[in-house]
């Protein structure tokens, strides 16, 4: 039994892009794989994109699909030895197993707690649950990774890129709130994989997790990074050695018109909900070089190719 | 591109019931209509009967149905150039383009303020919804209109009417709490395009707005309005001059087997769910000529027809 | 128009079991039966196995399943000739007819108060649903049974006892908290039906009641209980004399691989959720006697044979 929970390897990666191109041609084409199978969907936390994609997703390919929100009242004991006298009152142990058994796959939301970076980096939640569950586990976003979100990005960036190996920026963005490092952790994790020439761009500190951008270039200088791109992902985060904190709001990080310029005609990427003028302008979100709706678009295909991918036996 | 957010044109009235009373008769004989679509239903204000009947519609068609409460946490901003900096974490824009990435239909639950008229009356969720969405918009009830009710209203008052062209009477009724005018304001829109005999009565100030109720006869007098009548449609209002106010709780207003009395053995309609004994009395409700549930069923057939229309490309 | 509310005769008992087992190995044969009905699913309470089980087993027969959750807002009147200016928007006669509009079956769940004995015992909720709708109605764990429970628990039990007539043990286990009886009614009503010798043990004041336990051997001292015993099945559950109490939180009385030594190598049933190390210990909930996974595994099939019966005409 295998899960979908982090970067899979480059061959794998190939493999899942050619088949969500072929599925994104033809939706349907795959209902035999799914006939007869379960997807329990479970949230931890709220989900919009990632629901309704990994829901179409699932019919597409002519699953039985049950989504529960779990983000109230369904308190899960996680430590093996506990005695359970307190407000929990299901061990993870019962809750994976009993819902392998109404399930062909189950997906899970679980959001970091971006107060414990050791507790959020250890994956609790969603470990426990591949650990304990006797069918795979698809990740819908955890603490530190959101690989769906990845593969949807990926295939956007082959769909339009302009050149063989084109240039992808990582931009970090303002924000109002402190956001999981989740989808930058990915977006690094897989396009290392693949072929692309990766610069991530931020203010100083707010360097990602070592183990995620490994040899990456990072470069403090907006506008050196947006030179040559081809394609710019904006995307706010809190730091992650200072964990969970913001050390910034400069308005100066917005990406606008003007720094898009700077680039090789960059088409914009950003895995949505964006905060208008804070993180992206309007100019830019309006613009014809963005590209996030498609990309919103291509979560459906990208979560279709995993699925018919941990349904095959 | 179309949506269906108010009332259609009096042929398309007609086209759709003919519709309607095809797809009672035979709910699954339009399953191809359906087939690899999606319905996506997001509920900002709770629904029973909207939410099972149109999820029960959509399936009926052989579509994908999904559904999305998004009444708590989910804050939408709708005003162009906003400096997204509050609470509101993502704009329509975004989220009307991508569900339509997802979804073939969008179905759309959002109530009034009942405290801003002209916000209510310009229908900003709707509307916004309806312009950025690259896909159909469908109500399920509306700050000011109920068009799905309305059209399942018309299909019972013609299974249902004893001459050619009937009394139809829209009675305001009291309740304990402010109520929205949008059933009233759609039964007005729809009679008045349809081939009936239209009369509504309620106490003086429960004025409906006047682009609504155009040159349809008021009456303030409850039991002059009744005499001849063979449908009394009961419902409570708020005002919509002194906006969102409740003028009044008279009980001389409730809709009694006395009253019921003074009509030509008219049948009783409510959209549900109905106040029993202070909106309408025990003995009219369990009584033969109430036709609330068969009313009820009919927005199955109603929601039906709409959907397959939606759907023709 | 038949119901599944409380436990079904003996021969009836025997066909649900004879179809549960043909079902479990063919999920998908009884397509047929469900094509074109609709099953809706309305939690007054939260629900895992249950919501996912039924789900499945409406899904696996064919059937159109939506499920609501109706623990907030949604408040019901359930007393005839209420003057209804509260805060109860709806009464149960409107709501159950309206969902018979749009369902071939209604399943409910509603807990109990454990305040007030009397109003639990007389199960005003499903017992007024059943009252008004016009289709079977199914519970989903009522105030005072959870048969669909019952019967996943039998066929577990037919699946592995080892002797023709097995002797089960109903045990009481510790709690944190007040839990309702509707479990270990709904077992004993079921297990006294069946082929099995059937024992309960509690401590001094957790009499079951009466119509529920009938002349079913009470032995307060657990290891006596224990003696040759082929399943325990682990349950706590809060006074019904002192309606609600705790008495007890002594661990003296949690099942412990001790105490399962005493037995007759006896498999573990429990319902789940299970609090581990207070309930039952890690050591008998992990070791190779614990039947609790299949067991809620079987809550599948169960579901399905009942909802196969209440769909044949």
């Amino acid at each position: 039994m295998k899960s979908f929970i982090e970067a899979p390897s480059a061959p794998e990666i190939a493999r899942l892009l050619a088949m969500a191109r072929e599925i994104k041609k033809n939706p349907e084409a795959f209902q035999h794989a799914g006939r007869g199978k379960s997807l329990v969907l479970l949230f931890f936390n709220p989900s919009l994109r990632t629901r309704l994609s990994t829901e179409k997703a699932g019919l597409n390919l002519g699953m039985q699909v049950m989504s529960m929100n779990a983000d109230q009242g369904w308190k899960l004991e996680f430590s093996d030895g506990a005695v359970m006298d307190g407000d929990k009152a299901e061990h993870v142990r019962e809750a994976a197993a009993v819902i392998s058994q109404y399930a062909s796959v189950i997906g899970i939301r679980s959001f970091p707690s971006l107060s414990d970076r050791e507790a959020d980096y250890r994956e609790e939640v969603l470990e426990a649950f591949a650990r304990h569950a006797t069918v795979p586990v698809l990740s819908l976003e955890s603490a530190t990774r959101h690989p769906l979100q990845s593969l949807a990005d990926l295939l956007t960036i082959t769909e339009y890129q302009p050149r063989l190996r084109p240039r992808v920026v990582l931009s970090w963005a303002p924000h109002p709130r402190a956001l999981p490092q989740a989808v930058p952790n990915s977006f690094v994790e897989w396009m290392r994989r693949a072929d692309v020439d990766l610069v991530v761009t931020h203010p100083e500190g707010y360097e990602l997790a070592p183990g995620f951008v490994g040899d990456t270039p990072v470069v403090y200088n907006q506008r050196e990074a947006f030179e040559g791109a081809d394609f710019i992902y904006a995307k706010n985060w809190s730091a992650y050695r200072e964990y969970g904190a913001i050390l910034s709001r400069d308005p100066a990080w917005t990406i606008t018109t003007e720094k898009m310029a700077w680039t090789n005609a960059a088409k914009l990427l950003h895995c949505l909900p964006v905060r208008r003028n804070i993180v992206v302008a309007d100019g830019v979100l309006d613009g014809p070089d963005s590209l996030v709706i498609p990309q919103a678009g291509n979560r459906t295909w990208a979560a279709q190719a995993v699925l018919h991918d941990l349904l095959q036996p």
